[in-house]
């Protein structure tokens, strides 16, 4: 007989950068996208599922002109006869997909198009902690309406969203601004080289870190940062960068004061007006629906790194407090952000088409959920109805099955049941409430045993049954009365 | 001025073999998948959803042995510096990567694992007329027990399952088999050749369409099929034959008596021994769980065409009769199917984890449902508050929130308003069930103009008001009944 080769496994793992969800964080974030749903359809908006497969080039930006044109996505070629079939790829956000399905099928959709999309993206990118390359967004988005009313809609609809998915009032605040203030305020810099502009740009998202005098220097000669490497500035001179500090230390204790300042910074600018008349328009539309301050701010420093937005821009932002891994205080920042972006679906009909719209990181929304204790790490196991006697299984089922006709999650143990042991060590592993046990003696009597689980941890935690002793962890009951006494159990252990 | 080159457009169009779903597609389809899992999570499965991409290695079967490995599957290979990344796939099923799953997560998962998942799956094949390349697949594995009590209550599961997406009792059966009974009847067929072994299998799947004497045929020197081409046959002698047309010929009126001809047909092989008593056992569980032959029936026709199946097999078939597409009835046919298989494990471990499984599919279910009338192809639109006065976008914006408010779904319009008549266009085209209206006059005296739309198509179909002359299609209510109103007519119309 020849020697056998040695066996080559394949090995049991994820792909780098991706991950297995089990159990309560699947329910929980199909729970939470239910919810956002449930207000997406109450504003007028419908479903919309595309597929995960585009081809590279309705996604743009990733053009097939390299051999393998998978920078930033993951990427493939069709195969066909010749060699040079279609470059298809991952979708990596939700709206390239949409601009293309506006594209597509414009004559049958109403306009303007109000629809929602929710479900996973990929980036191929360098997987790092905590750094997925596939993560879940849920998008919402108004194709076919200039009116800065469709971007108000979509703020108070965000607010609205986090309240119904558990964010309390007072524990968010909405931040809007607008792009054509920035462009305004680069225009009285006078800057006209758009590398200088980008940088600049960069800079005034660094603000919520380094702060005023930050930005003065990385506006200027450039900054020793705390790290002590040295940052190089963008070169303005003190009197150039003076609209772009103006501008970004406007924010005043209310609106009104705010968009005084904002108009101030970007003087004659014709752009800039515009921009701080839309927001103002935005402020008065939602302080028509109720949504004050309490909720809505006007702040300067959101820029979203997004180079297509166009117009107004806003982010959701979880304004409680969360430790960093350093143990210091900070707020827990954005959950959900978005814009305005009229040039998307252009690049395929060659037609301005406006919209706007936002993304809501589910995955960061969720995680916000779980440290304000909304969430539940651990959810409660089925009812575990253990085995006794192997050739009862029929019996066994018969108890499951009465369960589960009346709504109680049960199952029968389907292990080998030689080992009893084992049946309340897998109940223990399934987080199981209850066990069931019948042997030849309950069935003789028609009786059932009934494991109370919650309490027996409790006890053995405590390691004394005095505080207990009314209420025993283990007990008889009548096989008839089964229903009704574990539905009584179940409602005890959950108060 | 230099020429400008002619722009070069990237077409808008879906890769080919996929599709875009739309409004009430996506939601019905979401809604089955939420009262399935709440089926499954009530039969102790718990949830779990892994990536869509896997390692090709950890798929199986499409192993990078040729330059790309993408028969079947969508692949492409991870970037690196020597040019030897991993090659990775999009999932074709959700079976491969729960086995993956399993064999990396086996020490902190209970065992048995019940799990249930849903999603999209990807094959990279020839698209055709309603053949896709991305499809939702719905799935419940018990990994880890080798008791038919497991396959028993899978069995049980898909039926429950099927009554409560709006299958009725009567218009579904669960159809069993066991492919230890086929291989018992190999056995004595003295076939020892693989290759003969698989298209005896291959006929024996064709027994529901060519019948007795077709198999017959193709069992031995061949049959002309019904478009004239000839298919040659598995070249066996009438005897050889035998024992698998006695083993498709079994049925008999109850199961029993199809127990009792599948025993004879396999003769004394012990394998075909055990499958009859696996299916036996299967058929006892299932009827004391009151799963009873209008639900259960032993078929010994149902193949399954995979070659990882090892014992209990399963298909969940609907009975109601359709047309054809040349308007002959038929039945619906297999909305679901699974069985056990034992091996699939082991490929990563070496350990042998039996499991069996079920796998529905949601959206031949859903077609199901549409032809029984069970679904709506068009859902209610919201209402649509019009804009006669663009300058009091927030008054019409506080129509909408107060509607909101109270659970209705509406909007504005947010198109351009200046032409009336493409409001209500575009109240038509969102199947919108009221319009609202409120200009100069209305304002000042308080009120609104309420359009019911559905009884003004309803006018408009018939050319006369006559019979609704009692309700009129355009009222005026008071500014402050609106919410009562609505919900009045709403209702109204509903009926």
């Amino acid at each position: 007989m020849a020697k056998k080769q040695k066996v080559q496994r394949p090995k049991a793992q994820t792909p780098k950068g991706f991950r297995d969800y089990f159990g309560a964080e699947v329910a929980q974030r199909t729970e939470m996208l239910r919810v956002i749903a449930g207000v997406y359809h109450r504003y007028g908006f419908e479903a919309l599922e595309s597929a995960a497969v585009e081809t590279v080039e309705a996604l743009g930006k990733f053009l097939p002109d390299v051999d393998r044109p998978n920078e930033g996505v993951f990427a493939w070629q069709e195969e066909d006869d010749k060699g040079d079939g279609d470059w298809l790829a991952l979708r990596y956000d939700l709206t390239a997909p949409l601009a293309r399905v506006f594209a597509q099928h414009r004559n049958d959709l109403p306009t303007p198009y109000r629809r929602f999309a929710m479900g996973p993206v990929w980036r191929n990118e360098k997987p790092g902690p905590g750094r997925f390359r596939q993560f879940y967004q849920c998008d919402a988005d108004t194709v076919g309406s200039g009116s800065v009313a469709a971007d108000a809609e979509i703020c108070a609809m965000l607010a609205d969203t986090l309240e119904a998915v558990g964010i309390e009032r007072g524990d968010y605040v909405i931040r809007m601004n607008n792009r054509k203030i920035l462009n305004g305020v680069l225009e009285v810099m006078g800057l006209s080289d758009e590398g200088q502009k980008a940088n600049v740009l960069r800079t005034i998202d660094k603000f919520d870190k380094v702060g005023e005098s930050g930005v003065r220097e990385l506006l200027g000669k450039g900054r020793l940062d705390a790290s002590g490497a040295y940052i190089d500035g963008v070169g303005l001179s003190d009197e150039q960068a003076e609209p772009v500090i103006a501008f970004l230390t406007s924010k005043a204790d209310d609106i009104a004061g705010t968009l005084a300042n904002l108009s101030a910074a970007i003087g004659d600018s014709a752009i800039g007006a515009e921009g701080v008349a839309e927001l103002q328009t935005m402020a008065d539309l939602l302080a028509a629906g109720g949504y004050g301050a309490d909720r809505i701010a006007v702040d300067p420093s959101v820029v979203r790194g997004l180079g297509y937005y166009t117009g107004p821009v806003f982010e959701a932002e979880l304004t409680f407090e969360i430790k960093d891994e350093k143990g210091r205080p900070r707020s827990f920042g954005s959950v959900a952000g978005g814009g305005r972006y009229d040039d998307l679906v252009k690049r395929f009909t060659g037609q301005e088409v406006p919209a706007t719209g936002v993304s809501i990181g589910v995955d960061r929304l969720l995680a916000a959920l779980h440290m304000k204790g909304r969430l539940d790490a651990k959810t409660t196991g089925p009812v575990v109805v253990t085995v006794m006697d192997r050739d009862r299984m029929a019996d066994y089922q018969g108890i499951v099955s009465d369960l589960r006709n009346a709504g109680i999650r049960a199952e029968v143990y389907l292990g080998n049941p030689k080992n009893f042991g084992n049946q309340l060590k897998y109940a223990d592993q399934r987080d199981s409430p209850i066990a069931i046990i019948q042997g030849g003696d309950e069935l003789a009597a028609e009786t059932l045993q009934i494991k109370d689980l919650i309490l027996g941890a409790k006890i053995a935690e405590t390691a004394t049954h005095e505080e207990w002793k009314d209420r025993p962890s283990q007990f008889e009951i009548p096989r008839a009365d089964l229903v009704a006494r574990i539905k009584q159990l179940l409602d005890e252990q959950s108060q």
